[in-house]
Parts: structure tokens; C-alpha cells; sequence
């Protein structure tokens, strides 16, 4: 049978983002294409989307993005396969129903929706170095689901025990 | 010039609702036809979404679903006018963009997803009753669009400062 | 048992509609209206969706607009309810899924893919005074669900035809 | 300035599809990849959407499948990347606008509600070996975005014409 590849989506902040947020974004999208893993983003060439697929690029990873508009000049040019959905918000949930795991970089409206949505499609959530209020919140709704992590590495060490886990 | 028509939605857990939110759902429809205003839900017979339209139909109001699938059966039998989108949980950004206001009885992970996605459509809400952990969290999102109120008649009143002064 | 309300939704080109179609869209929305069933169409102020709501407004019917945008000076000023789903065409599944029947009043791109959408959610269609090859065309995929009317007042008594089966 | 990779959407009947589309489909496929192109299709495994993908493969192509559903026991196993939208036919559109360009073998309502929408969208659209009331019909919709091709070899020498006068 054909191994589906895995897909790590990775979500935060776009316009608003944090400058802590972008460099973790970047860091962690090079160490998923490292371990050969597929990622997925928001698409747009703004924030942790960007800054996330830049950093996968730059470790010559494969990059999807899920545009929720189809203004071709609004995705980043670090995504190779952008998939247009024209449908604003509403592609939020395409981006977490499509990954395999999710991992988060920052906060804001967009991404807790993507958690939300994340955990109502019984999705193992990492959130890097979340504020305590973010962690207890969404602890709140599922906690077995929702993983805190320091830093990049210590998220890549949980999404390979899931990884083995699931093919165990 | 037409004057649309004034939506409530109303968001809240389905299945896994709890006695005390299903109560706040209902009085709060039967509130909200009281005030003339059009009532949103989820649409389905469960929960939040069912509790809600049976209080606005038991005083005469008009009552609209959202709903997630088109399994007809599960649609809420105090549902007048059934929106079918076939789309799982990307319906919930158009229950909250048809809104123009979102009031929250009890909360799950749909239910974030749905408070998320109207901060991010920039509607205001108001969550009724709710969890400290919850205020905390969505207000550190966007403080001046997230309203907490005691109760059913505290919303109510909210709902109709906000109609006044965007009208004035 | 609650009964939902009839539900016909009309179809047809937006800002390249035919003088002939927004006539006939007019005269559908007003019988529509005058028998008692909720009007639904595309929404916005344009072409047969705009004289679709307007006829069924002049008879003191209900109209629901499912919108392609989030764009409020673009929805039609006779949509009573206005479904806003920010999807752009992905929203004309939505249109046929929610009507019980729907009828066509002239034909474009768009129209063409809401038939077709409208064939595979297995709904009956009533193609109003349409050029031949479209009746060609959508009867070689579904002939039993493609009728064709030679004017509003014969798409009338198709519908009250469908109506008196499916309640008996 | 990053290239995106060029993208062909092929489209065609699922469960109800004819041999001779399958069989086409299959070939279409094959040569998409040998040209170096992403194939996508609507990624169940089933009819035309099943074949392509296949023949995609078999050349060591990449293949993108847009899902209806999120079961996973209905992704055709020839697919690379599964995007999960649970959207139904809703799906159609994205289908489209991620197309660079859509190829189509055998026709049904889904596969008419792909046509429409592409051409809502501007694409150009290759219909291969079609019926003619297909061809005539589409044709009255934009003459000049529906083009015919009598085989596989027909429609790649077309796409590659497109490609080229983009390029230029």
C-alpha cells in the first residue's frame, strides 16, 4: 500500500505577527524539511505562512500553502503547491482537516480558530512556547490533545513519537 | 433604503451541552424573538443549536440553521429556514459573518472555533456565564470586541445598546 | 411535526443578464412569492438575482441571498436575510443544496455550474423559455430531473406538481 | 523570483465514468507527469479521478487530490497529497482555481459543474474526445476558453502551446 506522506501544518500570526514568532516559524519549517516532512501553511507571504515556508525551503522541504483568496500576489514565494480556495477564513479548515499534526507559532483570532477547529477534528496540537493563558484555555477544551513544547526542537521530538507511535 | 433585517447567532456546544447552557439557550431565543431580531444557529437537533430555536419559535420569532451536512433528520425541528452547506465545521465562519452579533452559551472546541473566527470578522461577542479561563483567553485576543455578561437579560441588554448605537 | 418552509431557488446570469431574463426573473420572484414559498437566490444586486428578490418583495414575500462575498453594498436591496459565506462560486453549492427545487431564468457560466451542481445533489430543475442546446446538453446528463417551461407561469405549476407529490 | 510549478487539473465522472475515460484518463496522466507538470484531481479512488492519478504515478509524476470528504479510506492510493476539505461538492472550486489549467475525460454533473466554474474563473479548458452537445454547449458559454482535443497527445500538445504563450 501507498505510504500518504506526512503532513505537518504549521499556524500563527500573519500580518501581526511577532518577531519571536517569525524566527521560530523559520526555524521549525527547516527542521520539518529536514526530517522530510511535508509542510503546509496559511500560504499567504505574510508572518509565520512566510516565514515557516522559507525556512522549509531553505532545508529544500516540499511547501503547501491553502490561500483563502485567489490575488496570486499575496502567496508566498517560498510555497510550491498553493491551493486557491477563495474562502477566506472558511480555509482554516481545509489547513488543519489536511495535517496530519499541528504546530503553532504565536497567537491571534485566526490561529485559535485553527486550534479550535484543530481539536474539534481530533488533532494533536503543539503550541511553542504558548502564553499560559493560550495553554489553559485550550487545555480547558481537550487536554489530552493539546501539547505545550519550549522551543522547535523540543516540538519535532514530540511529532516524531507521534509519527512512530501512529505507525507502531 | 431596505433595512435588513438584525441577526443574532447563537453559539454553543452541541451534543456534549451542558443542563445549565441548554436552559441559557433557550431563554436567550426566547429573548431574542421577543426583541424582533432573527435568530442563527448551528441548525442541528442537539445541544446549544436545538435549545435556542425551540426558545425563539416559543415566542414566535424567525429562526435560521447553518447546518454542517445535509442529513435532513438532524436538522433542528424548531429551525425555519435551513441553510444546507455540506461543509463540516467551514460552516461555522458563515454563521458568524451572517451575524451581526454573536452571543455564546457554554463553550467547546466548535464553539472557540466560532468566537475566534468572529474576532477575526471584527463582530463583537458576547459570551454569557462564561469560564473565567475563557474571558481570559478570547480578551487577550482582542479586549473591546469580547463582552462578558451575567446572564440572559445582561445580553440582551448589551445586544440592544450595540443596535442603538449603530444606528445613531 | 414542524414543517419547513418550501424553498425555490432561482438561478440565472448577474451582470451580463439578458433584458428578457430579468423580466422573467421579476414575474418568477412575484408568483413565487404569491404562493407562498421562500425565495432564495444569489444575492447580490445584479441581473436575475436582483429581480428575482425584487418580484418576490412586490408580493410580500420572503427572500434569502446566499453571498458570494462579505461585500455589504453588494447585496441585493431586496434580500430580506443575507447569508454571507465569503466563498465566492464554492457558495453556489449552498444555493441548490438549500432549495427544494430550482428554477433558471437564462444561462452563463456561473448558472451552468449551478444546474450542474444542482443534478449531482439529485434536485429537479426548471429550465425557463432556455435555448436549446442547454436543454440538450443538461438532459443528456439527468433527463428525468431537467424540465423545461415555457414561461414563469408554466414553471409555476411544475413546482405546485412537485409540491402535491412529495406531500402525498 | 520562485516559479510556482505548473499545475493541470483533470477532470471526468467518478463511479459512473465509461471505460474509454478511464482508459484516457490513465494515458492523460501518464504524460502530464512525463512533461513534468503537478497533476490534481478531485482524489478519490474511483472513475477518472483514480486513473489519472494512477498513470501519473506509473511516470513518477506528483499528484494533488482535492477530497470531498475527509474519509480516508476513499483517497485513491495514487495520490501523493490529499487535501482534506469535507466540503462536498463545494470541493468543485477549489478543484479549479488551483488548476493552471483543466483537462477533461467524460462528462457527468460533477464533471459539468467543474467545466462551468473553470470558465467562471477564466481557465481554459480542454475537453478531450467530447460528445458534441458538450462541446456546442460549453462553447455558447465562452467560445474562446473551451477547446477540443481528439486524444491525450492533442491535449498535451495544447497545454504545452499555453504554457509556452505564458511564459512568453
Amino acid at each position: 500500500m501507498h505510504q500518504k506522506k506526512f503532513i505537518v501544518g504549521v499556524m500563527g500570526p500573519g500580518d501581526h505577527a511577532q518577531k519571536k514568532d517569525v524566527e521560530a516559524a523559520y526555524e521549525l519549517g527547516r527542521r520539518i524539511a529536514q526530517e522530510g516532512w511535508i509542510l503546509l501553511s496559511g500560504g499567504r507571504n505574510s508572518g509565520v505562512m512566510d516565514a515557516v515556508s522559507r525556512g522549509a525551503k531553505s532545508a529544500g522541504g516540499l511547501t503547501i500553502g491553502i490561500m483563502p483568496t485567489k490575488k496570486r500576489e499575496t502567496i508566498s514565494k517560498y510555497v510550491d503547491i498553493a491551493i486557491i480556495t477563495e474562502m477566506g477564513s472558511a480555509r482554516n479548515s481545509i489547513n488543519v482537516l489536511t495535517s496530519d499534526v499541528v504546530a503553532v507559532c504565536g497567537m491571534s483570532a485566526g490561529t485559535a480558530s485553527e486550534v479550535a477547529l484543530a481539536l474539534k477534528a481530533d488533532k494533536d496540537i503543539i503550541l511553542i512556547n504558548p502564553e499560559k493563558n493560550s495553554t489553559q484555555f485550550f487545555k480547558s477544551l481537550n487536554k489530552k490533545k493539546i501539547h505545550a513544547a519550549k522551543d522547535c526542537g523540543a516540538a519535532i521530538v514530540i511529532i516524531r513519537q507521534m509519527l512512530n507511535n501512529s505507525l507502531n
